[in-house]
């Protein structure tokens, strides 16, 4: 095989820009063979714009039946995620998903099940892995340089939504339809970043704060305190009523402070570990030497397109994904927690009870209220 | 009267600073007659170090009853502040207070309570209001131009100290010494612009960790979630621990954002109110237009020596001062409000029980253990 043909379950936002991006030739080793979604609307959208010969469905499942496609890219709400997943997988396919893994983690800790059988390629779309400062900060600290992590402060309230995002699609933070806000739709990137670079927490205290900015049922401003295995701590802030916003990651470490913002690393590297320094400084206001680097990557940030080439090569060549589909459920670990904590008032360990987490979510898919949809799709160019 | 007779109680680490401060001429409406310390050996630097004919005392009440001064400022451990401050209070004598007011509001509401019945001025070292970013900022959000408050977010990690900083002195870092850790020695300068700037919070849940960086009995590492009145959260995140460390204000209103860091204001401007934008713009993914401005300021940051000067200007001309001694309390009931939180596990409101905080502080108290005072004393230059 020397090109996977991939299909795409859902052509929404998100699910036609990839479509027009394969279907422009930005991904080499792929080529677009169908595309599915249940709204009419779509399809004629993808007869019009994309080119001819491309099928068209109005039933994921078909598509994967059809013999048209060797992978699928699932974009579709995200409930539908873990079970076209599976789907795919059983029936021979290929899989990647959009982002989150699914709303629950009980969903997708059976999806990942699936791919632990399979021999099929799984990834996920954690575009967010191949910008360069990430890759960089993650290499910097898995290579053990920086000495243990004492703390980690992200806000991440760069993800402005006008109230006409929320009312453009019937789906969209609503309990039933999207299972979330912010944290569902938005921050699983930073979430996912969070864990790769950092750890998964021990523990988690939110505060969700519902229908803040926007009229909508679900959350869109929240704040979440995080503890680590070996007792760093975290703040993480997201927001989708700040305007502007911030997204400034930092980092602190025994060899010093990364600060993460505008595109750039800026790395305050101690002479000596501040622990050491702590127990044998003499003088009570001393600090520990350092020199400020701003630190070089090598400048890719390949994103959507980079992120799908390597799931090509995985296909193809058995080359390395940016991330393993299984993963997914670390992030999604994240914000399942914080709503658990969140919607019960305390802190809640890591591993957490899903059934519990299940069962209040349920509660609240019960009382969700139905929206029109108004079928807009906006153009997201820009926007993740 | 065109010049103040001050004496201080206490001159460790702070106290000297002042003591040579004032004998120096730094402060002109002020001259110092008297010093007291109940340690032999401060009175002997006292006597090496200042100007002959200072009078020391080896108690501060004998100091306010000897006639030598008109005013005392108090720079004990601040178990100690509201005592003295009432004691010359009472004795017609002014007063100014350094931080924190005191270790628990309880006192505090004390001694507010004797200084409203007295003519005398009663004022309180929050040097860091005379500040020109904390001031300039303080006049844009008191001028209603940047619209209701969002969110703060207070990163003020540079506190860092070493262990030989907590090892040199007996009360330092022990509940009954003390009283508290960074929330009440370093920080109360915070949570007083904190309050200053954005008025009170009705709610705090703070987890504070003890000995986490230094081998003491108290806090050292502190995450705090505010909420307030109007809905707006905060974060506010401290520790000793942390080099190099930050001290990173931002603040996020209707009419845009403001970042105070390295003494600088960064103010991003809305051209309207993000409130009105977000209703009533068309795309889901639109910003409101911004423009960036660097804010001026006076430049001027007079920090103690302005303090001191105000006190006196008041003392003699009825002029304004820096801070209302009786304003302490806003500050502490937040350092309080942090502690009550991280102890019971639980968010706790504001006002918070009272009796209850005493009753919690009391406990620790009583197991606090005595530490060997080294006798050190360091020079606290540039600490502040």
């Amino acid at each position: 095989m020397n090109e996977v043909r991939i299909g795409i379950i859902g052509i929404g936002g998100m699910g036609s820009a990839h479509a027009e991006n394969i279907d422009k030739g930005l991904v080499p080793q792929m080529r677009l063979t169908a595309v599915a979604d249940i709204r009419p609307e779509r399809l004629e959208w993808a007869k019009e714009k994309l080119t001819a010969g491309i099928k068209t469905y109005a039933d994921g499942r078909a598509m994967i039946d059809s013999g048209e496609c060797d992978a699928v890219l699932i974009a579709t709400p995200h409930y539908f995620h873990p079970e076209f997943v599976i789907y795919a997988l059983e029936h021979g396919l290929h899989a990647i998903s959009e982002k989150p893994a699914g709303v629950y983690t009980k969903q997708v800790r059976e999806m990942n099940r699936v791919a632990a059988k399979s021999d099929r390629v799984f990834a996920i779309m954690f575009n967010q892995r191949t910008n360069c400062v990430y890759r960089k900060l993650h290499e910097m600290i898995a290579s053990g340089e920086l000495g243990k992590m004492k703390r980690v402060n992200w806000i991440i309230t760069d993800w402005y939504r006008t109230q006409s995002y929320y009312d453009a699609a019937g789906w969209k933070a609503t309990w039933d339809g999207e299972g979330g806000g912010v944290l569902l739709n938005q921050c699983p990137h930073q979430l996912d970043l969070l864990q790769w670079l950092c750890g998964m927490p021990t523990k988690v205290r939110a505060f969700c704060h519902e229908a803040k900015w926007h009229d909508i049922e679900v959350e869109d401003d929240v704040t979440a305190y995080l503890e680590f295995e070996n007792g760093a701590t975290g703040v993480f802030v997201t927001t989708t009523g700040d305007a502007p916003g911030t997204n400034r990651l930092e980092l602190t470490f025994e060899m010093g402070k990364i600060v993460c913002e505008n595109g750039e690393l800026i790395f305050d590297r101690l002479k000596e570990n501040e622990r050491e320094f702590c127990r044998t400084a003499k003088n009570g206001f001393a600090k520990p030497d350092m020199e400020r680097i701003i630190v070089e990557t090598d400048g890719k940030n390949e994103q959507h397109i980079g992120v799908l080439k390597a799931f090509a090569d995985r296909i193809i060549n058995g080359g390395p994904l940016i991330a393993e589909g299984t993963e997914g459920i670390n992030g999604l670990t994240l914000s399942n927690a914080m709503f658990l904590s969140s919607w019960l008032d305390r802190t809640v360990d890591i591993p957490f009870d899903e059934d519990l987490f299940l069962d209040e979510l349920n509660k609240r898919r019960k009382t969700s209220k139905k929206k029109e949809d108004k079928g807009i799709v906006f153009d997201t160019k820009g926007t993740y």
